[in-house]
């Protein structure tokens, strides 16, 4: 690297910071921008700061969004009695991308990780606990990931919303689409076994 | 992607437009920008502006350099009489990292590749052969990739460099450190049989 002009080892180095980066892709990167147009750099450097400046929390929710309510929670086609609490905006995206869910959602901002230090109260769940209250909700939906943290949060979920006497449900955990059986460990095996629906005709 | 705010949206785009990237990594670099501190976000992004309007190529060799002369020519250490030829500036530094050569370099900026409209008169070839007439040369090393278009503009610098009665060395081709036998391509294992050398004791 310091083989580099310091601007090229400046910028290396900061994308060297991006998640799953080394210096290699990262040079590969500074290589691409010194190829690449002005107007281009320009506007990569100019989306960066646009970025840290417009995107907020949802107020509602905590989704990301350029304004005080996300498009999601302010669409009034959207079933605000089915509330879908997901981790992070990605893991919404990435729901919203399958087109399988039109109530919406509550961003929990993370998930239970006491090694680490979260805690409940560094989720968005006092403030989830306030919409259940206010909103005529129906059914809450826990969609946080099938690993260790996000068990640990959708058990601690359960735990608080079972008074609440509403629908609670739990995405299927099971044999992914495309998946070749053997290969499939037996923790998901056993679980799309208990967790196995009827046939529909 | 369209379910993010569109300041996202338009770095995740952005993003996606880097050397093997799509947009799921572009989508996890967004989210790590989201995350940063503002700080780290205006670093990158002024990084990125530096980069652009600091870095130009070396008058001499054409390799990167923040002024008009790169450190290598400019530096009374390095023997001048040794050039070594190479496509890029990525390679210049893979050599210089490997700390086997103290001459200096002169950068092609690209390798011939007539499919791609890359002929000779895009490569800085005309301005090596003034530096051979101008500077006490003794040795050119070709260090052009051992790929299709490094292996062709090795020949052409060949074919035109002849003349010129200095010594003319090309870069070994053969099996890498750690390599395997059974696994090296055929190729590979002639170039290496045909230039064996000598065991020193």
């Amino acid at each position: 690297m310091k083989h580099y002009p310091s601007s090229v080892q400046t910028l290396i180095k900061n994308f060297s910071k991006f998640p799953g980066i080394g210096t290699k892709t990262a040079e590969r990167f500074a290589m691409h921008i010194l190829k690449s147009p002005v107007k281009e750099a320009y506007e990569l450097s100019e989306s960066i700061i646009a970025l840290k400046k417009q995107v907020r929390l949802c107020s509602k929710c905590f989704a990301l969004s350029d304004y005080n309510i996300c498009e999601i929670c302010a669409d009034v086609n959207r079933n605000n009695s089915q509330i879908c609490i997901v981790e992070t905006p990605a893991d919404m995206a990435a729901i919203e991308k399958s087109r399988s869910f039109f109530g919406v959602y509550h961003i929990l901002q993370g998930a239970l990780s006491p090694i680490d230090g979260i805690n409940p109260e560094f989720l968005r769940i006092k403030e989830f606990l306030s919409r259940i209250s206010t909103d005529n909700v129906k059914e809450i939906i826990i969609a946080t990931s099938t690993n260790f943290e996000g068990e640990a949060t959708a058990a601690y979920l359960i735990k608080i919303l079972k008074k609440y006497k509403l629908k609670l449900t739990r995405i299927a955990t099971g044999i992914p689409m495309g998946g070749d059986l053997k290969y499939i460990d037996k923790e998901t095996i056993k679980c799309s076994m208990e967790t196995r629906h009827d046939i529909r005709f």
